[in-house]
């Protein structure tokens, strides 16, 4: 498109939209029209809950609440279930803004003016296959919360917040009896606090969020060829060479894993070898396959690095490592990577070559088994089971290791049917910016497998992966929040809950309600884009300045955009012509995107709509929607002009142009019933191709929306 | 007025907004006029820094930021130079978006090429009176550092980083040399982790906050009715049973110094004795002054328990106690609080009766200088110089003593008079809720002192103060910032540096600066109204949720509000109704809104504008706004309807819709040259004091703004 014609679109578009600016004046009306009265709703049904409970049986009526709602139970001051209720009661207070009357944190013991009764029978175990389950009871009267082990409370104090529903005469539960338990016995999310260091709170705060929609194992990735992140009391050049300084003291690891227990939630462990290991090799060289130096690994990808497995002394290093480690994690699992050696310096080290004739390992698959098995005994001396992922497996494994799949479910159905327990991230990558329904429709156990039950048992589970190449302290919750609650209800719900829209509508609130949690999914990406605009000074700011009615500042255009905008998929972010390091700044509109748009998605739901009916009215939605974008348009070219980082942001603006220029002449043709020809729906289609490549390392997500519409067209069913 | 009157004004507004918006309308098509270039603005002068340095020499030319920007100076890799220039540079490259090509993590070594260069003399001392100047030299090649100690280099990269600017070229440093240096010595924030607990990350988010604008003490409230915090070893029923289980480990302690101290930050803990000291004797009954049991206090004010200062014991206990605490705070000073003691419980024990005959105590404040001066003693033993509110004050004190004064800055001058230290927290109150400008305004040495200069050096600064009654974690940072930054000024610029509305530009612009450092005083607005809404369903979300243009969700009409509200200043919310204990929920809309609403003391500028000249073009900017304020009132409505909680808001949009109307209408006759009667004006001015009532706990803070337009109707130079 030349920047002639560019030029005449604008102006089409121009008036196009004053048009349809004036036609909606018209109805401007119904701003003042619409009372209170006719939109108060009656709120029926439940209240959206995620992960779904296993069985609900609604019953006629309400616990309402007001501030002589107390709790009691048989707890102790300090244990788990005591600290939990009082949160639990705390959290409730804060969203109702109700004055509670009872001391909750001094005094929980049952009374028979007591509203909310709880009772467990044990302390439960961090340990997978622990009963989880709760059964739940509201009446008019009374909330009963019963389960076997205090887990199972944990569950259940968060499934009753969830129910807290509101009508106009104030806040109420909704009466029913809940029996749930979880599919899943391993519900996972790693983190990988290394080739970003994740400091202490972004740990904590994720800790809350995972226990509301109640996941129970943090995987923390704690070593890396850019990190390792643990004081270690044995090998202290590990951490002191090996993390500039940003590391976990082993009195903080100890902090998280009494705060994870607390939460019901176990910590296990990832220390990732042979491979994956530069930051190691950079305070102890000797144990390395080549001579080093070693310096702690900046870029992201695979690198030759690697653990000498024909020195024994690197066996007494990790036994010495280990039994360090093992004490300090008190879970019974450890994991130790594997994943991704590069045999390039095994095949340089004539040590190691001379080691592999001797032992007859005929390939470094073999000799990377045979030092996973030297791995193992020392694990076995520790009492820690081993998990490692796909690469790890090989026959004769003892049937108690867990393999974690990142490669594929088949890798899981061929471990199960030969014995071993597996679970599954593959298709949970949320660093990969997919969507929620894709991650929410992959099922460690697929529909119409063939396994039989016992075979099933073993598959334990799943865990949504955080891998830290491109997030960094203020944008990594943005992309585990909300798409892990989704992922949550996968590995709790029932097989059979998998309704995608369903999904979605819950997941709009329950995204809201995370944030209480401290996670900063949703309240970063207004700030991100803040300092993105304030080094051009004050009036560009939001704060304090008086804006005058109908118009859009800067801000609120970067947001607008933002929230049709995506990052680019899979690890297409790598090859946008910038080289990303551990330094590299992570603070530019395609940081401040959502890795789905939810607006995109709602989109084209109503673009389906209307193609399956052609309604005026829809259309008219449609048109709304887009002259609502369009005019943020002019503000974008503005701050792209203004601001040095944004200027790449400037092609997103033209092809918004382009894009609402197709749609709006597209629906205009549709509806005034004239045919369009078909090349100029072919050059629209070869628009849309370029539209469609990213800028900014960033996509515009209502493309897809649009080429339906236009495609609707040639379509037979099109006019 | 009743609901009759009520009705006519809304149908009057309604058809003065029509045509208001009409005229709008018409005016619309700017919306399309507005081109890039027209509005590129040339930034001259520096940006805004806060504190101003005390010397700024401008020079022409500038210093262009690009990737080859690499940094070097002497600094040990583990040291706090190093550390913080490493953070320096992060920082920069997130600011600019730029990817930097150094290692400045492993490597800040100086080379030929090095673009900034960084020198420092000696490591500072964490001590009042340590040399924290530096000299800042930007040159269009290079960028020079030089200071004393490494405090100055800290101070000055803070300096540096402000300076960053941006033109359509890109990001630049304005060349220029600076020589800067603090006018107090003590620039202090009080953070109250007792009334309400704040998480280790509260603190250490506030930490870097308070060192970018060169805050230098955290004076940290660690005892009270409502809690002790810290993990005692020696008197472990202290923490064990004064905390609810919310308090810092040692560990934790020494982290914090740590981090602080690589801040150039002192920690000064206080424990508030003898009175403020209810949590203390829940685990030790036996030296308060009645027999107890006690409780935790939940409520808020001044209690009657109180150490017993007759019993021996009591002075053993604090001598353990002090050994304890003075080794594990380094700091050269320990605060013991000294405030507000009730002598109830004094005058009902008779071995404190007794115990002040035998010692000729006439009075209980001649008991607790008794008291003291064996705290004294304590605390020399210990190497601690003592430092308490103004009740500690008694003659005999030995020099070294530091006078905290809440009271009023008389006290500070009365103590400098007699030789003694001071600082000022008076006037410094931030939980108060009260300007910034009133805090910018108040000097510790106030202009035209008569104090001798010797005298003047007696006086070392100042301290805000949080006091955590009415602030939760969520709450917090937004009682602390902004304004806490302008009090930071005045402790650090010269004291001829005070115009108010210059410091207000610059304000608006640090304050976004600020949200780097993780305090969430902008971005927990929105989060805090989302929850409010949130019971009531996905409808009432903004994620996700398609919008038409011109129209305004429920989300954004509550922002508007709370962008004009306030909450009710001083001490009023505890007379609006509720009973606030530590249990209470801060959730509610006064929670979400800020202290000082910058956009109302822009509206309150732009109506002073008008009425010193007339312009009409000014009456429609005022117009304008409050069509844009009116159009919110419908949503609040609902929303109002909806939520119960936020039922209580409701009287906010009713005032605004009067409000709204008296101004409008003032205008329109003014416009008009249209006469007022002056008892129309007189019935306004009484609706204008019942507007002024709080609502909500809240005040609408454009209402003197509107009062200021009402009365130039009726003062001489109205019409």
């Amino acid at each position: 498109m030349t920047a002639n014609s560019f030029k005449k679109y604008k102006i089409f578009i121009s008036v196009l939209l004053t048009g349809f600016i004036c036609l909606f004046l018209i109805a401007a009306g119904s701003l003042q029209a619409e009372s209170p009265s006719g939109t108060t709703e009656q709120i029926s049904n439940l209240p959206p809950m995620m992960p779904v409970p296993a069985k609900i049986e609604p019953v006629e009526g309400s616990f309402r609440l007001d501030e002589k709602f107390s709790v009691g139970g048989q707890a102790k001051p300090t244990s788990r279930a005591f600290k939990a209720v009082g949160r639990f009661m705390s959290r409730l207070a804060g969203h109702a803004g109700i004055f509670l009357e009872q001391d909750f944190l001094a005094d929980q013991s049952l009374k028979t003016s007591t509203k909310f009764i709880y009772k467990f029978e044990r302390v439960g175990q961090l340990e997978p296959d622990e009963d989880e389950s709760y059964h739940l009871e509201i009446t008019p009267e009374k909330v009963k919360l019963q389960s076997k082990t205090d887990l199972g409370l944990l569950r259940g104090l968060e499934t009753l917040l969830q129910l807290l529903s509101v009508d106009s005469q104030g806040y109420y539960f909704p009466c029913l009896i809940i029996q749930d338990q979880p599919r899943f016995t391993w519900r996972g999310l790693l983190i990988d606090s290394c080739r970003h260091f994740m400091p202490l709170e972004v740990i904590k705060r994720n800790l809350l969020a995972m226990a509301s929609v109640k996941l129970n194992v943090l995987h923390w990735h704690l070593s890396e060829d850019q990190g390792f992140r643990v004081e270690s009391k044995t090998f202290p050049r590990l951490h002191q060479l090996g993390s500039d300084g940003m590391y976990y003291s082993q009195e903080q690891i100890k902090e998280i894993i009494q705060f994870a227990s607390d939460l019901g939630i176990r910590v296990m462990p990832e220390f990732d070898i042979p491979g994956h290991s530069t930051s190691w090799l950079v305070g102890y060289p000797e144990y390395a396959s080549a001579p080093g130096p070693y310096r702690i690994e900046r870029k992201f990808g695979v690198f030759h690095p690697a653990f000498n497995p024909a020195n024994p002394k690197v066996y007494d290093f990790f036994d010495k490592f280990f039994r360090e480690m093992a004490s300090l994690f008190p879970d019974p699992y450890l994991h130790i990577g594997g994943d991704e050696v590069e045999a390039v310096h095994w095949k340089e080290n004539p040590q190691v070559q001379a080691f592999m004739k001797k032992h007859h390992l005929s390939d470094y698959q073999a000799l990377q088994a045979y030092f996973n098995q030297e791995i193992l005994k020392i694990l076995t001396r520790y009492r820690k089971k081993m998990v490692g992922w796909d690469e790890i497996y090989q026959p004769g494994l003892p049937k108690d290791i867990v393999i974690h799949s990142w490669r594929g479910p088949q890798a899981l159905v061929d471990g199960a049917r030969k014995g071993y327990q597996g679970i599954l991230s593959n298709g949970y990558y949320i660093d990969l910016c997919e969507t929620a329904e894709r991650h929410y429709l992959n099922d460690p156990i697929p529909p119409g497998s063939l396994l039989t039950p016992e075979e099933k048992k073993l598959i334990l589970g799943g865990e949504a992966t955080m891998w830290a190449e491109l997030v960094s302290p203020e944008t990594v919750d943005s992309r585990i929040w909300p798409r892990t609650a989704a992922i949550a209800e996968r590995l709790w719900s029932p097989q059979e809950v998998r309704d995608v829209d369903d999904m979605y509508e819950r997941l709009k609130v329950i995204s809201v309600q995370l944030e209480e949690t401290g996670v900063q999914h949703l309240k970063n990406q207004q700030m991100l884009l803040r300092r993105l605009i304030s080094p051009a000074g004050s009036d560009l700011l939001k704060i304090g300045t008086l804006k005058a009615p109908f118009t859009i500042d800067k801000l609120e255009a970067l947001q607008r955009l933002a929230a049709i905008c995506e990052p680019v998929k899979g690890y297409a972010r790598h090859n946008q012509g910038r080289t990303y390091t551990s330094l590299a700044p992570l603070t530019r509109f395609v940081d401040a995107c959502f890795p789905e748009s939810l607006e995109a998605r709602e989109f084209r739901k109503i673009v389906k709509n209307y193609i399956e009916a052609r309604q005026p009215e829809t259309a008219r939605k449609i048109i709304n929607y887009l002259a609502g974008l369009y005019i943020i348009v002019p503000r974008i070219e503005t701050v792209s002009e203004q601001i040095p980082s944004l200027k790449e942001i400037r092609p997103l603006a033209d092809d918004l142009i382009h894009l609402s220029f197709i749609a709006l002449y597209t629906l205009q043709l549709a509806e005034g019933g004239e045919k369009i020809s078909n090349s100029w729906i072919e050059t629209q289609k070869v628009m849309i191709q370029e539209i469609k490549k990213p800028k900014a390392e960033c996509l515009l997500a209502i493309t897809p929306a649009v080429e339906l519409l236009l495609e609707s067209l040639s379509s037979p069913g099109g006019k």
